[in-house]
């Protein structure tokens, strides 16, 4: 496997980037409610991006992810003013990456490197530019691109596409078990980032490798010598 | 509007179905964790519904339902053995209807009725048998015909076609907001059954009218003479 692995796609939020700054910021803004805050602004940003795919309207992740945010004030009546929103928002364009995540993209530059987002386009410039991680991708890849959202296969496409390479010779890396799903259901070799040690979801496809950290990848796909 | 609807869709499961008997059953089987058991079932087995679409890796809804229970019980750490599952996926035969629904189908009777819903056929038919509400239905329709799930548009065509009807002759009612969201995006004039009176979703599209009941369905289409 390691011989036929030529490149490799990573997820970004939650995978390289963390996303705890936003939680943290949901918490000032909101004292003792940061968490449901967060949790449910999260989990509406996902189910929003699924249902405006399989409707056909899509939107970018700018605007689904502003929209599951006023949903989550008003489920939660917490009051929302612009500059509130814009500042929650805004947070997303300037994360943390998790601590290990810069020494294991340099372990493992003998690949071609990449990411394959929801995020827009503007969101993962300013992200990765912000993170001092331009010079680590070959390539930054936006489902803006097919205007649907992962898991459908066409995403996952686009990275064969950028890549100019055979599927089986991509490795895809998330922290999101559903996007893994989706990766290996396409044709993708796949390795889920299980930080948090969560359940296995049951969607009848599942990861070639569960790792704790991008370490664990690098052991795996081995490091550049 | 009213003389243009000639026939009138409904969703089952939280619409017509109450699914009360479910969550009853999750908190007598695992004391004090039905709840929670019940509300991360749910969520995951609409996810699991949107995920498997996306992917092209359909598997009927009582497949979807029983790989939800399988994670929500391992996700909170209760042992769930073959009978304790095998009852809970049952409960899904037999379900009441909320108090209002019989008149109140009775009352629409001038208007074709019918059924759309992701549940397979097999459960469908028991569900409406066990209701003793097999006469009151045109059509019993079900997502397995065409394997992906709403709000996919090839779900709500299923409706014009089984009912030869235009899509804005037909009505479709149903208590999930994304679920009217879909309809209406297809082309349906739809009512939303918002009996918890839950804030609206944010996905750029909404129902037609809003009612807490489905006696507010009748009111609004007038009632038959």
């Amino acid at each position: 496997m390691k011989a036929r692995i030529q490149a490799i796609a990573f997820d970004a939020y939650g995978t390289l980037f963390d996303v705890h700054s936003v939680i943290a910021l949901c918490d000032r803004k909101f004292p003792g409610q940061g968490t449901d805050l967060s949790k449910l602004w999260r989990a509406k940003q996902l189910e929003y991006t699924w249902l405006r795919s399989l409707m056909g309207r899509y939107e970018d992740f700018w605007a689904v992810t502003e929209s599951a945010l006023v949903f989550a004030c008003r489920s939660l009546s917490l009051p929302c003013p612009a500059e509130t929103r814009r500042d929650l928002m805004e947070s997303y364009l300037h994360l943390d990456t998790f601590p290990e995540v810069k020494s294991a993209l340099g372990k493992l530059s003998q690949h071609k490197l990449a990411i394959l987002s929801n995020g827009s386009p503007r969101m993962l410039a300013a992200v990765v530019e912000s993170a001092g991680l331009k010079s680590a991708f070959a390539d930054v890849i936006s489902v803006d691109e097919v205007k649907i959202y992962k898991p459908s296969p066409r995403v996952y496409s686009l990275a064969s596409q950028h890549l100019s390479l055979a599927d089986n010779a991509i490795a895809f890396v998330s922290s999101n078990y559903w996007d893994i799903a989706g990766a290996k259901s396409f044709g993708f070799w796949t390795c889920w980032v299980n930080r948090g040690h969560i359940p296995e979801d049951e969607l009848g496809v599942g990861p070639d490798v569960t790792v704790e950290t991008l370490d664990g990848l690098v052991t795996v796909l081995g490091e550049t010598t």
